[in-house]
C-alpha cells in the first residue's frame, strides 16, 4: 500500500475493474485514463479520482473520412532516384511506398503541383517535359538526359493512420478497417471535427479530463513496400502540406513554396538540416493555423466544464509546446513520454504548463511481463535516468503505458513502482517551485533554439543512432546536473547577443547540420559575437564538430577559441608538434581509467602549444582547453551517455566559466552520485544514481566534507 | 664477390679508396657517385666505371648570393591568424616563422605586393587601411573589425635553402655558412648560373654524368621559429614565387595573380586541395620556365660530352617528370628514392627516361650500423616492396645514399645487398623490355591525373600520416599486381571520356580533397560519362569518400554505381534495413580473419537491398559490391597497406571488371605470394614477399594448377 498518494495517472481498461481499484490503491493514483471509445457513467464520480479519457480529432471515423476523400490528409512524397538509360525515362514514382497507407493525388493537378528534378545537372525539368498517367502510377519524362538522375516529386493522400497501421501491422490485425486521418484544414472537416467533439463530450460528460492524442497531424512516417517505417522524423512536417496549405501560405507570405522548399533532396527538412528561410516561414505558418484550430477544440473542452490535456508525440505537428503559439491552445495539461533524463526535462521545462505529466517505462504488457526480471531492471534504469532530472524540474504527475494488470503477478514490480511513485511524491513535495541551487548557467547553441529545448539530436525520442549517440551524453548530462539550462538559436544570438545570465555556451554535434550549424558560421556578425564573449570572460564548449565549416583556413570558425581544428587533409603538410597531454587537469581531476567519450569526430589537432591537451590518442586530441582573453574553450571529440562523461561535462562548464573555486559546493565527489540542494526549503538530496553502494563525500554549500554511505539507487534527504 | 655486375651506382667519399673498390666488386657497381666539390682526376678513366658527380645549380656559391641579395629567391608566405580585439591591430607577421630563413622583402612595395585579409569576413582589406613598419617587422591595421582575424600575405627572401638548413641543423654544425638559393628568372642569377655551370664543367673533365641535384626551386619547406619543420610539401610551388615571376605570368596570360591564389587560406595550395584553375595555369607558367633554363644547363652537359642526370626530389619543383615540358628538358637520367612499391614505379614509370635510378634504404652511415639487424630488416622490407613493383616496371639502376664503407664492419648486410643487387640484375634481364601479363587495366582517377603518377596521397614521401594511411594500401597493391596501371584526371574524362583500354577505375580519397575530387563531381558531364561507362560494362571502385560532394541528396554522386552513401547525419530519419553481409564473395575468398582495411570513412550504408554488402560492423558498410546495367560498383571504407588489402584490391579488380574468370591465370592463391609471367621472354616468377617459407598453389596461363614451396623471400624463376 502505497505511503503517500496523488500525482500519478493510472491507464485502465475499465474504472471499476479490480486492477484498477488494487493499483489506484498500491500506487496512489489519482487520474484513471480511459480510451475514449469508453463512456464513463454517473458512478465515476463516486471515486475519489479524477477521469481522464483519450480523444483523437481526425481519425477513428472512417465514415465521414470515406465519404470525402478528398478532404484526406496529404503528403508531398519524393521518389527514389531514377536513373535515366535514354532520352525517355520512365519512372514509377511510388516504387518503394507502401500503396496501403498512400495513393497518388490526381484531384489536384500534377501539371501545377508536382516537381521532376534532374539531380544530376540540379535542375527541374519543365512540366511540359513529362506526362503522368494516372492508371499505372507512373510519370514519363522525353528529353530526360541519359544517365542523369530523376526524382519526382508529387502529392498522395494518406489512406491509413501509420500509428493504427503500426499497430494493426504488429498485432497481424490485417481485417480492421484502416483509419483514414482528415484534415481540418479542408472546409467540411473542418466543421466535421468540432461537431464531432460536441457530440463526444455530451457522450463523456463524466469525464473530467480530455486527452487529446495530439491534435491533426502525425509527425511523419512513410512505410516502405514492404510495410517497415522507411522515414520517421518526430518532427517532421510531411502531413501538414497539403495543396490547400501551400495557397494559402502563397496568400499569407505573398511568395510561393517550391515542392523542393518542402522535400528538400528527401531530406524534408529533417531537424538536422540547418533549416532555411522557406522552411520556417512554412512551420510558423503551420503553427498558427493548428494552435488556432486547436484552440477551437480545447475551448469547447473548457465550456464543457473539462480540463483539455495534450499528447507530445504521435500528431503534435504544429504545436511545438516551446513555440510561440503554443500558449495560445490553452491546454490545461500535457502528457509525454519519459525515456530519460532529456525527455524529461522536455517535458517538465514547457514553460506555462502546470500539469505535465510523463510516462514511465516498460510499456505494461503481457509480453513486458515474461521476463518480470527485465521489467523491473527497465523500470530502474528509466527511474534513475528521470529521477536526478526531477531533481532540477519535477513532472508534475507520472504515468504508465499499457494495461497495469498485466503487472499484477509480478509483485517485484507492482512493489518496485510503489518504492518510485512514493519518492517521487517525496520528491515533487521537497522541489517543486523552488529553485534548485546551479552553481552555473549554461546556453545550448544550435539553429533551433528554444523551440526544440531538449529535443537536439533526435529523430524519434527513445531511438539510439550511431551518429547521434556521441551527443548524447550533452542534454542529458545537463538534465540533471547542478546548472542552469537554457536554448539560443544563432538567429537569438545575433539579435540579442548572449543573454547575461548565461555562463558557458555549447555548440555541439556533426559538420553541416543544424546542431552544429554549418553555414551559419560563415556569418562574421555570429562569429565576432561570440569571440568577443568568450574573450570578456565567457566559457564556450565545442563537442564533436563545432562552428564547423571550411572558410578563411580554418574547418572551425571558433578555431581560435578553442584552440584546435580538425584536419580534413588540407593542412597535412602543417606539422603537428603539439601532442603531448598536460599530466593533469582540472576537467579529469576525478576521472581514472580510459576515457569512454564515444566514437566521435577523428583527426582533430591543437592549434598551438598554449593549447590545454587534456586527452590524446591515436594522433588526435579528444579533449583539449584554451585561454582564450578572460574567457575558456573547451573541447570534446564526442560526449556519450555515460555517468564518467556527465562528470567530465560538469567540470568542463565549471573550468570554462572560471569558477573552479566553486566546484565544491553542493557536491559529491563519487561520479555516481550527485547533491541537489534547495536553499528555499533548507533541504539537500543526495542520490546514488548507481545500482550498487557508494561512499562519497558530500560538500555543503560552505564546501565543508562529510562523508556519506549510500545504498543502491538511494535518495538520501537532508536538512541543511 | 657479385656474381653479376653492373645497373648499381655506388656513393663514394673517394675514386680510389679501399671502400670504392671492396663495394664495387661486392655489389657489382658500374657507376661511383661522387660530390660534386670533389673533382675526378684522369686516373678516373683508369677504372672499369663511370663517374657521376653531383651539381647543384642555385646555391653553393654564397659569394654570388651575397652580392645579389635582390636575386635571392623568394616565397610568398601567409603569416598566422591574428585576432583583432579592437578597431587597431598590429601584426607580428613573422610570428612563428624561423628568422634566419626568411626576411621581408620590402624591395618590392609592400603596398603592391602584400595582401592583408579578414579571414573572418573573407575580405581583402584596402591597403591605404594599413601601414607596415620594416625596422620591427610588423604591420597595423587601422579600422580593423573587432573580433575578426586577419592574415598576412607578404613576400620573403629565402636566405638559407633548408636542405642545407636540415643537415646543418641536424648535426648541429651552426657555424657553416648558410647557402643562399639564387633565382635563375633574374638577369644577373640566370647568366651566372650558366658561367659557374661552365667554370665547373671544365673542371670536372674526367665526370661521365652530372647528376644536378635537382634544378632551381626547392619544394616549400617552411621552419618554425624553434628551426621545426613547420610546413612540408613535396609539391610546393613556394619557392618559385616571386614579384618578377607574378609580372612575367601577368604578361603571359592577360590577368594578374592574387596573393590568396598562391596562399590559399594557407594550405598553399597543397595536393590535396582540388586546383583551381589560376594555380594550375601558374604550375604551368613555372613549368615552362623551369624546363626551359633546365635545357640551356642540360645543353651545356651534353655540349661537353658528358651525361646529364636529375634528381627527382629536393629542387624538382617545375621538372615534373609526368608534366608536358619535362621531356624538353633532355636529361638522360633520373634519380630519386625508392621507399617501397609506389616511389619505385614513381620512377621507372617516367616516360622517356632509359636510364632510371633508385635509391634504396637504408641510409648507409655509422648510425644506421650501430644496430645491423634493424639495417638488415629495412634493407629487406625495402627491397621486398621494391621488388614486386620492379617485376612490373625495372628500375635501370640500384643506387644507395649516404657512404658504404659505414657498412664495412656488417658482413651480413653487404651480403644481404650483394644478393639483392644479383637478384635485381637477373630480373631486369628477364623483365626489361619484356611486357608483363596483365590481366586488365587500371586508371586512377583524381585531379591531377598523369601529371602526379604515382605521387597521390603524399605530402613528402616516405612519410605516413593518420589521414593518408586509409590509402597507402592503394597505390602500393597497384605498383606490384599483374594489372596495368594509368591516371585520369576528371578533365582528361570530360575531354576524352575513358579511354579504351580501361577496364576498371578507381577513385579514392578524402571528401573534397583532390584525390577524391570534391567540387569536379558537380559536373553533371563528368559524373554521367562516368555512369555511362560503367553502366555499359565498365569497374568502378571507390575508396573512402569516393566522388563525394553534397548534391541533390547523395553525398557520393556515384551513390548509384557503389551502392552506397554515407551517412552525414541528414538520412538518419531514412531506415537502414540493409545490413546484412553475403555469406561468401568473390572478392573476399580468400579472405580469412578479421579485415584490417585501416581506419577509413565511417558511416556508409548500403542504399537497396541488391547492393552485395561483403563487410559490415559497428553499424557500417566497409566492403560492398554493386551491379550497376552491365559493369559493377565496388566500394570500400579504406585500403591501408597490407598483403590481405593488395590481394581484396586485385580480387575487386577482376570482380568489378567481370573478369573472374580469368583470375587464376598467371597467380598465386597463397596472399603472400605473387606470379609475373613474361609470354615474351617465355618466363615466369613466383615471388614470396614474406618473412617466412610458404607454400602456394600456383596456376600458369592456362589455369593448370601446381604446388610450389619458397624459402622466405625467395624469387623463383621458371620456364613457361
Amino acid at each position: 500500500m502505497s505511503r503517500t498518494r496523488g500525482r500519478v495517472t493510472l491507464p485502465v481498461q475499465s474504472i471499476f475493474s479490480e486492477d484498477a481499484k488494487t493499483f489506484t490503491e498500491r500506487w496512489g493514483a489519482d487520474v484513471l485514463r480511459l480510451d475514449g471509445n469508453k463512456t464513463p457513467d454517473e458512478h465515476s464520480k463516486s471515486l475519489d479520482v479524477k477521469i481522464c479519457t483519450t480523444y483523437t480529432p481526425v481519425k477513428g471515423d472512417n465514415d465521414f473520412a470515406m465519404e470525402h476523400m478528398d478532404e484526406c490528409q496529404q503528403v508531398l512524397l519524393m521518389s527514389r532516384h531514377f536513373l535515366a538509360k535514354n532520352t525517355t525515362l520512365t519512372i514509377d514514382f511510388l516504387d518503394g511506398f507502401y500503396r496501403e497507407q498512400f495513393v497518388a493525388d490526381y484531384i489536384h493537378d500534377p501539371k501545377r503541383w508536382w516537381e521532376v528534378i534532374d539531380r544530376t545537372a540540379g535542375k527541374t525539368v519543365p512540366s511540359h517535359k513529362w506526362e503522368y498517367d494516372r492508371i499505372h502510377d507512373i510519370l514519363t519524362i522525353t528529353d530526360a538526359i541519359p544517365f542523369h538522375e530523376y526524382t519526382v516529386s508529387f502529392f498522395v493522400f494518406i489512406i491509413w493512420d501509420p500509428t493504427q497501421m503500426y499497430e494493426l501491422l504488429s498485432d497481424d490485425l490485417t481485417n480492421e478497417p484502416h483509419h483514414i486521418p482528415i484534415d481540418v484544414r479542408q472546409p467540411l472537416s473542418a466543421a466535421y471535427s468540432k461537431e464531432r467533439l460536441k457530440k463526444w463530450l455530451s457522450e463523456h460528460s463524466h469525464t473530467d479530463i480530455v486527452r487529446f492524442t495530439s491534435f491533426f497531424y502525425h509527425y511523419i512516417l512513410i512505410f516502405n513496400e514492404e510495410a517497415n517505417e522507411q522515414y520517421t522524423n518526430w518532427f517532421g512536417y510531411g502531413t501538414t502540406v497539403s495543396t490547400q496549405a501551400l495557397e494559402t501560405f502563397e496568400q499569407e507570405y505573398g511568395y510561393a513554396l517550391k515542392p523542393e522548399d518542402l522535400v528538400d533532396n528527401g531530406y524534408f527538412n529533417s531537424t538536422f538540416r540547418v533549416p532555411t528561410k522557406a522552411y520556417r516561414d512554412y512551420t510558423h505558418f503551420i503553427q498558427r493555423f493548428v494552435s488556432r484550430r486547436a484552440k477551437e477544440l480545447v475551448d469547447m473542452v473548457h465550456a464543457a466544464g473539462k480540463q483539455a490535456s495534450m499528447f507530445f508525440g504521435e500528431s503534435w505537428i504544429g504545436t511545438e509546446p516551446y513555440g510561440p503559439y503554443f500558449q495560445d491552445i490553452s491546454v490545461d495539461c500535457i502528457s509525454g513520454n519519459v525515456y530519460n533524463g532529456t525527455t524529461l526535462r522536455m517535458l517538465s521545462d514547457i514553460p506555462g504548463i502546470h500539469d505535465t505529466e510523463g510516462r514511465l517505462l516498460p510499456y505494461l504488457s503481457e509480453e513486458t511481463f515474461e521476463d518480470e526480471n527485465h521489467a523491473c531492471i527497465t523500470a530502474s534504469a528509466n527511474w534513475i535516468a528521470a529521477r536526478r532530472a526531477m531533481m532540477r524540474s519535477p513532472l508534475d504527475r507520472l504515468t504508465f503505458d499499457g494495461d497495469p494488470g498485466t503487472a499484477s503477478s509480478s509483485t517485484t514490480f507492482v512493489n518496485y513502482i510503489e518504492k518510485i511513485t512514493d519518492e517521487y511524491r517525496t520528491i515533487y513535495d521537497n522541489v517543486k517551485g523552488r529553485k534548485p541551487y546551479s552553481g552555473l548557467k549554461v546556453a545550448v547553441l544550435n539553429s533551433w533554439g528554444t523551440l526544440r529545448s531538449w529535443q537536439a539530436y533526435t529523430v524519434l525520442p527513445g531511438r539510439s543512432y550511431k551518429k547521434t549517440n556521441p551527443y548524447f551524453g550533452i542534454l542529458e548530462a545537463l538534465s540533471g546536473s547542478p546548472v542552469d539550462v537554457c536554448f539560443l538559436s544563432f538567429a537569438d544570438i545575433r539579435r540579442d547577443g548572449v543573454p547575461d545570465d548565461v555562463d558557458v555556451i555549447i555548440n555541439a554535434g556533426d559538420a553541416g547540420t543544424a546542431f552544429s550549424g554549418g553555414r551559419e558560421w560563415l556569418d562574421a556578425d555570429l562569429v565576432t559575437i561570440i569571440r568577443k564573449w568568450v574573450y570578456d570572460g565567457g566559457g564556450f564548449i565545442g563537442i564533436g564538430e563545432p562552428s564547423a565549416v571550411l572558410h578563411g583556413g580554418r574547418f572551425f570558425q571558433l578555431a581560435d577559441v578553442l584552440g584546435v581544428d580538425r584536419e580534413l587533409g588540407f593542412t597535412l603538410s602543417t606539422a603537428k608538434y603539439h601532442i603531448v597531454p598536460r599530466l593533469a587537469h582540472f576537467i579529469t581531476d576525478e576521472h581514472w581509467g580510459a576515457y569512454q567519450l564515444g566514437e566521435g569526430t577523428p583527426d582533430v589537432y591543437a592549434l598551438t602549444g598554449s593549447t590545454e591537451i587534456i586527452d590524446y590518442s591515436n594522433d588526435e586530441v579528444h579533449i583539449a582547453a584554451n585561454a582564450y582573453g578572460d574567457g575558456r574553450g573547451v573541447y570534446f571529440s564526442a560526449l556519450a551517455n555515460d555517468p564518467d562523461n556527465t562528470r567530465l561535462l560538469l567540470r568542463a562548464l565549471y573550468y570554462a566559466s572560471h569558477k573552479e573555486d566553486n566546484y565544491y559546493i553542493w557536491n559529491a565527489d563519487n561520479i555516481n552520485c550527485e547533491v541537489h540542494a534547495y536553499p528555499e526549503s533548507g533541504k539537500y538530496a543526495i542520490l546514488n544514481n548507481s545500482d550498487s553502494p557508494q561512499t562519497t563525500d558530500v560538500y555543503d554549500g560552505n564546501g565543508s566534507r562529510e562523508t556519506i554511505n549510500l545504498e543502491p539507487r538511494e535518495i538520501m534527504w537532508r536538512i541543511m
